[in-house]
């Protein structure tokens, strides 16, 4: 570990100092007004943030979206009017009313920052130490569109990520799978600047964090260096050391003081209560301020930052003719740019997807990398790995390539067994654009990486989650590897789409329709084991089916000869379970429609009339699915039954497992009969 | 890092060796047998196990409960074959007819081991990363019983936590989390053995885990040795210098072969595939066995453990009698020691609970910590913590102290900011008995620790999750902070029982009926934000109210003078809110009843009858809770609405959140209006 200290002094420190203490009043006013919010980050790291926004972040307030910015991610989303504070003053489209809102109802200055909302976030941050996977995900994009765009003297991609990230951030196990990988990956221009402030909320951190982080961080590969976070050469020094060499990520231990300045320094109460009328008026005055009034940004600060967006706008600018020089020079490039950047999908991608025949069964898995493997013919940017399953999952891309340390033209990451950083480098990614990021492990693994995941979710990110292993089918591995309540719990995620085809057939053309949604992410969860590739009617069939799954649901099967006695509605691998039943119960003189629902969000979200009309209501209803009832009981409705698993499984081949938990023919009848309101025949 | 190398040998290397080799055998021809399991593990860590099982573990296959014994925990699960040889060799419970039905469908050997199924098995493992962290939550608990329980010269407690992790464990971010804590708490008398057999599922580690694992543990204060993991000699001198110390935990890397000395050896596919008929055989005939038979274990090693079996209980009778000499001059201790053992409540403890009073608004978070430091003055066994959030979640037990290394009087812990390791140790605290142990932090984040609260439920352990801050009701933080669909997801999850409490005396009824239930985990979902303290009608309202939470759900009021026209149910915070508009309703003339609901898995457990006299059916109904409606639509029937959220939160003061989500009196008397088939009146 390189100690770093105040060598390099510069003309600007005084400016910096300025905005330094003009982010603590900012920060402290709005904190102050919402009586609301963290005082003690942005007090701790005025100087890092100083220093970074004043000195370092290549970006251009006048063009948030400017592909090769530098990205900076405030891990540590708790202190937001940090980032609001830094925004403001360089530029961005965020006013001081807004920062006068701070906390309040519709502003664009939330508790935390939040992606989409405020113009130069670049993540959703709060929940501790996925800002810093996010930031692994982007590094890693750069260093791959780096690969593949940059072209000699033409270096269209070259950007940092930067990171802010605090003790909390650093306890998180997923930041510790993220820098894991980083240093692996060796992602030499990801700075990573550590506010140890050494305060959490319990108190001080000898009370549960007294590891060597620089030391851990060293174990990864990661180069380290530590500073005072208080002094403006000594962090300038840093900042230069750690962008002076592109061979590792850089850690930046910037030993701060949480609410620096203030009373309630050092203190714990100072994370995330406001200081009060009185501490806030006596900061003030100790920076020479006017006690007396609030919102208050010197004239040389203004100024300064001025001068600042005048050298960012000329490099943006320069960036600008460099790449209309590239894209002239090289025309495909630039179409594959374009295509990148846009996540483009070309109207014809039907006709890339794999053909499946009857007469074969096939796991929706094995089905799913088929299809995953000609989409990504098509789809260049389509990118993606497993968490140290890909035999299993399927999802490794055929003469794509791996992505390693200086072999960044592969497609296929390998992020080990880390699915809770899988996921928030996934969303990094996505956040980063110019690729489509997909992720596999095992479903009843999506637990690991629930966080990433509903953030995607919230953030409308374009991710693609794909759990295979579905159900009690597992079988032999037992209990502990079969989801029941997964689906469940995925499906209660806001903004995400759960994608559980019943066969191959329906396993292309969900692909298809996730692939096509742009504005959120999809999780397609598929089969272990093999099912039956189920019968299409008519020559049409196929389009119809595909038409259906898109909706959401449709109708397979149905006995015919009068009026539907019972629906039968199924997801998955227990669609032909549902159909075999059918097929019974017609022989028994009952009635039964089967309705496949690959997507219960697109079912729901269909006018009622029209899903009532697929559920031929008021036709009694049985739903089968290998999991727990919870939120099919709406559908079933009083007269219904669910067949399905409200237990956890157990270890046993895998068709004696499905029987002991009752995912059986005869019980699918039983219920049909019960519901069709007819004795066993 | 010590590299010890095979100085110490041992005349007991030949048999040893021969034990090494019959685990082999044993596994290969299980998993032959099954034609399914993982061979890589046991072939590799042979050795590791033999030295052990043979000379090392302190236990007694005769009693396995001993509270006294070793605790062995094989994280890496898939290896289960190992450990089933070496209980089955050792003289558990574990005949040679349950190893030749590995997998099978109700065999003591499923695929991954399960607690509470097979002799011997400490917990249950297999998602990679939870059997350390459990390690942890035991040889925390053991220091802690030592000091509480100890006198000078009878030390009662006094055993050790091994484990046997392999890359995939060191790879997950539980781990990193649970091994700093470890470090941070110095638990001198754990011991980790590595399994690097630097092969993954995808190939070689060097695809994706480079880092230098013990720089690491170094960092995070753990002694570390390493050790050729198939060198006896060697194996014994790393164990012997791993015990020699108590002042740090122990990494002992153990260089191994994945699948060692069989065709597949350093092969990927021999994780966790059978290494086919052929392999098997040229195995055997490599060791000296004979190709022909399976299953053969050779005299001389069942003679072997004979032997150890005998010094075994050797071992455990000294312990009784030292037992017993306490017990006789500590009678005052001996009586707390069979309390904390057996988790007695004494049948009085409703008696110690605070008492409420109506107007006086408190949130449940707050009456919560008073009930639970009430609870804790009787139950000396109930320890716990919070990930960082103690202030906020109320979960500090007052004058009890903290836990720190050497300082293992106190019973709070400090988690840090690490949720998913604090669910992986309060589970190990529990398998290690003698403890009741308790977690907290904010609902939101459950969704960190989805994977042991899982596991929990699975291996049915009394654990007290604690979760506050349990809505958009959050307010300011904003939905990163403001849990929707966490409820019902962890509702989903079979065998837990989540409490939502509607004020602070359901609170002090719902962790009453928490901690009667030893059978089973249970989750305390508690607000940020006060609520009131409900009405109670009659002298005995305070028993009835008692008693209904106990029974999962309770009529709270009724508008009376005819027969209910709807029936609302409601939960936590808006049990008040359903209350309020049933009062506004009946002022319209319609006739409301109020149901709170503090556990829907008892509710749901009632015989129906019950429930639909409760729900006063067939009167419709009108549901409110503040969160996704999955769960509940079964009960809201055709002719019900449901009040919730079903979308994100937002960033606000937390009663303009609630309006803005639509979680209002207004609405709530809407859906009364309208299920009552009334217009606004």
């Amino acid at each position: 570990m390189h100690v770093i200290s105040s060598t390099v002094s510069s003309v600007d420190d005084a400016i910096l100092s300025k905005v330094a203490d003009t982010v603590r009043v900012l920060a402290v006013d709005a904190i102050e007004a919402a009586r609301s919010g963290h005082p003690g980050l942005p007090l701790g790291c005025a100087e890092i943030g100083a220093v970074l926004f004043g000195e370092w972040l290549r970006h251009d307030p006048a063009w948030p979206a400017w592909p090769d910015r530098d990205r900076f991610v405030l891990s540590a989303g708790h202190g937001s009017m940090l980032l609001y504070s830094l925004l403001h003053l360089s530029g961005y489209a965020l006013g001081l009313e807004e920062l006068r809102r701070f906390r309040q109802l519709h502003s664009l200055t939330p508790g935390h920052p939040e992606y989409g909302l405020t113009p130069g976030v670049e993540t959703t941050t709060g929940p501790l130490g996925q800002g810093f996977g996010n930031a692994v995900g982007m590094a890693l994009v750069e260093a791959m569109l780096a690969r593949r765009f940059n072209r000699p003297g033409l270096a269209v991609v070259d950007h940092r990520t930067w990171v802010l990230a605090g003790d909390g951030d650093l306890m998180e196990g997923v930041s510790s799978e993220a820098a894991s990988l980083a240093g692996h990956l060796r992602l030499g221009k990801l700075i990573v600047i550590y506010d140890q402030n050494r305060i959490s909320i319990e108190g001080t951190t000898e009370l549960a964090f007294t590891e060597d982080v620089a030391k851990r961080f060293e174990a990864y590969g990661w180069h380290v260096a530590a500073v005072d976070g208080h002094d403006l050469g000594a962090l300038r020094a840093a900042i230069r050391w750690a962008v002076s060499d592109v061979s590792a990520p850089k850690l930046i231990v910037a030993r701060t003081h949480i609410a620096y300045k203030s009373e309630k320094q050092d203190q714990a109460e100072a994370h995330g209560a406001p200081l009060g009328r009185e501490a806030v008026a006596a900061l003030k005055r100790r920076l020479g301020w006017d006690p007396d009034r609030a919102f208050e940004v010197p004239a040389e600060v203004y100024r300064y930052f001025d001068e600042r967006r005048k050298a960012w706008r000329k490099q943006a600018e320069t960036w600008q003719r460099l790449w209309e020089q590239w894209s002239a020079s090289h025309p495909e490039l630039r179409r594959q740019w374009d295509e990148a950047w846009s996540l483009e999908v070309p109207e014809d991608l039907v006709e890339a997807l794999p053909a499946f025949v009857e007469q074969k069964p096939v796991s929706t898995r094995v089905a799913g990398g088929k299809v995953l493997n000609a989409v990504a013919e098509r789809l260049p940017y389509l990118v993606g790995g497993s968490a140290d399953l890909a035999p299993s999952t399927r999802t490794y891309l055929d003469g794509k390539g791996s992505v390693q340390a200086g072999q960044f033209e592969g497609r296929n990451l390998h992020f080990g067994v880390r699915e809770h950083a899988m996921g928030a480098i996934l969303n990094g990614m996505a956040l980063h654009g110019g690729v489509r990021p997909f992720g596999s492990t095992f479903l009843v693994f999506s637990d690991y990486m629930r966080p990433p995941i509903r953030l995607a979710a919230m953030m409308r990110l374009p991710v693609l989650f794909v759990f295979t292993h579905d159900s009690v089918w597992v079988g032999e591995d037992g209990p502990t590897h079969q989801p029941v309540e997964h689906l469940d719990a995925l499906r209660a995620i806001p903004q995400l789409e759960v994608w559980r085809p019943a066969d191959a057939r329906e396993t292309a053309a969900a692909y298809l329709a996730a692939i096509e949604r742009r504005d959120g992410p999809s999780a397609l969860v598929l089969t272990r084991q093999d099912v039956p590739v189920l019968p299409l009617e008519g020559p049409d069939g196929a389009t119809r089916q595909r038409q259906g799954v898109k909706e959401g649901a449709y109708v397979l099967w149905e006995a015919g000869g009068g009026p539907v006695d019972v629906t039968l509605v199924a997801t998955g691998s227990e669609v032909s379970l549902a159909l075999d039943a059918a097929r019974s119960a017609q022989a028994e003189g009952i009635r039964a429609r089967v309705v496949s629902v690959p997507c219960r969000e697109r079912f729901i979200a269909m006018p009622p009339e029209r899903r009532e009309r697929l559920l031929a209501a008021p036709a009694p209803r049985v739903i089968v699915e290998a999991g727990v009832r919870a939120g099919w009981g709406w559908l079933a409705g009083p007269a219904g039954r669910f067949v399905g698993v409200e237990r956890f499984g157990l270890s046993a081949p895998a068709a004696q497992a499905a029987q002991e938990v009752g995912l059986t023919k005869e019980r699918v009848l039983a219920a049909v009969r019960e519901a069709a309101g007819k004795q066993a025949g």
